[in-house]
């Protein structure tokens, strides 16, 4: 055969393998890799990629039972069954198969995806062309993208811990949370960070500062800081699944609780913007 | 149904569904999403959500031919059928379908996958608890994590300037490439930038460094900027796939040429170890 695939115990050719679409690889990027270059059957540096290849388990604590010694031993099988001498050999592990949502279940059992199929090192007997670039892998905040796995990691850690959610921060400097947008407000005014490329511009925020103006709040599209938090009169969260949530605690410190009639009107008028629309009771929304 | 799964124009429950493993969502989380709310059938702000949905379909140029209008239709048919008042209705598109390779095809079409499952907004009625983090979306560069999209992105454009790869910097600070290490040759020594967060240590990377310390080449472990790499007498770029390739050119500026002999030694020894290893001729490694 000319390529092979492998997912969780099944074999088949590349083209022809399927995968649930409920894999965590496929919604969070919620996995680690390996490639490696086999030649003749023999595939280098195999040990030191297997090696690199469970410390990223062990960084990302996916739960992956396949042994080291039976990894290498079906991998080197599946090389040894493609037709070809000239091999690139790949293999991944994803936290698992679960609906949709940022936590995980630590019991959850890692899937595991392995692919053989031709490749050749790269001619190195001339320089090649490159350009350089903004090492900029951090600045995709502002797209709604599926790199998700930081997002995933910080979630997990705050659920981990009885929390219910994760505020970031560059150099104390507030940016937003793993799934929500996060906004102050102090002194009567709405205060919430830019939307540049360190933040996506939510729709749930959209919604708050528009139902703000129409209460005759001011709203300041400005930085703030971790102090600033601590400090604010409210905290507020938002996102498609949480019109106006407030934060009480944050790192142990008591927050908030400052100005709950304002949060109650703004929160009260979300809610009503989202009842009317969707022909629901406030009630069905409180779960009360 | 309790659940509805939709792929590129197939239907079933979120559970049987499955997509092909070479979907580009898998292996570089390379698409986009979005997800709302519907009560009583409504879902709220779905305007929005799609109108920031084409806006990221733009920005990552995704060939998506569904227009809005198609997609707003099928995503609220898709909710009417579901028996429950309360649904999440969420899309992604990925990039397209294809044998994995970090650059594309430009005509390559997208894969359209729309679910709708029971989902309620969060309980608003009282303060949650959070925690804060430093905003690491950018930390993970250590491990090697499916998080590829920005990789993709850059990687695309040197293809389709006619270059071979990019080199990443953070304020001119060297940190790696899209899917090599760098490193450079200056008087005699090996320099390459230390294994923090900000890089992964390459296997290829661990080989260029014990074959500099067996042909006697120092090996200094230090950070560099452009203006190093523009004034080396060679730069190596290593992988699994290239085991040591020079570069002749950085941004339309020549560079490197200053110490072939050096880089010959180097690169002839790390073929030597690949070649005795995979018991394969140095021809077979070059493309001779």
């Amino acid at each position: 055969m000319k390529s092979l695939a492998y997912y969780n115990g099944c074999f088949c050719e590349l083209d022809e393998m399927y995968i649930p679409l409920n894999d965590r690889g496929f919604f969070f990027g919620d996995g680690v890799y390996e490639a490696a270059y086999c030649y003749n059957k023999n595939i280098f540096a195999l040990d030191e990629h297997l090696m690199r290849f469970y410390e990223s388990i062990r960084f990302l604590q996916i739960n992956f039972d396949v042994s080291f010694g039976e990894l290498k031993n079906l991998i080197q099988r599946m090389a040894d069954k493609v037709d070809d001498d000239k091999l690139l050999v790949y293999w991944q592990a994803t936290r698992g198969t679960a609906a949709r949502s940022h936590s995980y279940d630590r019991s959850m059992k890692a899937n595991l995806c392995i692919t053989v199929r031709h490749g050749e090192l790269r001619d190195m007997s001339h320089p090649i062309k490159v350009i350089t670039a903004p090492d900029s892998r951090h600045g995709y905040c502002n797209v709604k993208t599926l790199n998700l796995l930081p997002n995933v990691m910080a979630f997990q850690k705050a659920e981990e811990s009885g929390r219910q959610e994760v505020i970031f921060h560059i150099d104390g400097r507030v940016t937003e949370c793993a799934h929500s947008n996060v906004s102050i407000l102090r002194d009567g005014e709405l205060i919430t960070p830019p939307s540049d490329n360190r933040i996506l511009a939510g729709i749930g925020r959209a919604h708050l500062i528009k139902i703000c103006r129409e209460l005759g709040v001011n709203v300041i599209q400005k930085e703030f800081f971790l102090s600033d938090l601590l400090s604010a009169d409210e905290i507020i969260l938002t996102a498609a699944g949480s019109l106006c949530i407030s934060v009480g605690e944050i790192d142990g410190h008591k927050t908030g609780g400052k100005n709950e009639r304002l949060l109650s009107k703004i929160r009260n008028a979300l809610v009503k913007e989202f009842c009317e629309y969707c022909h629901c009771d406030p009630r069905d929304v409180y779960g009360v």
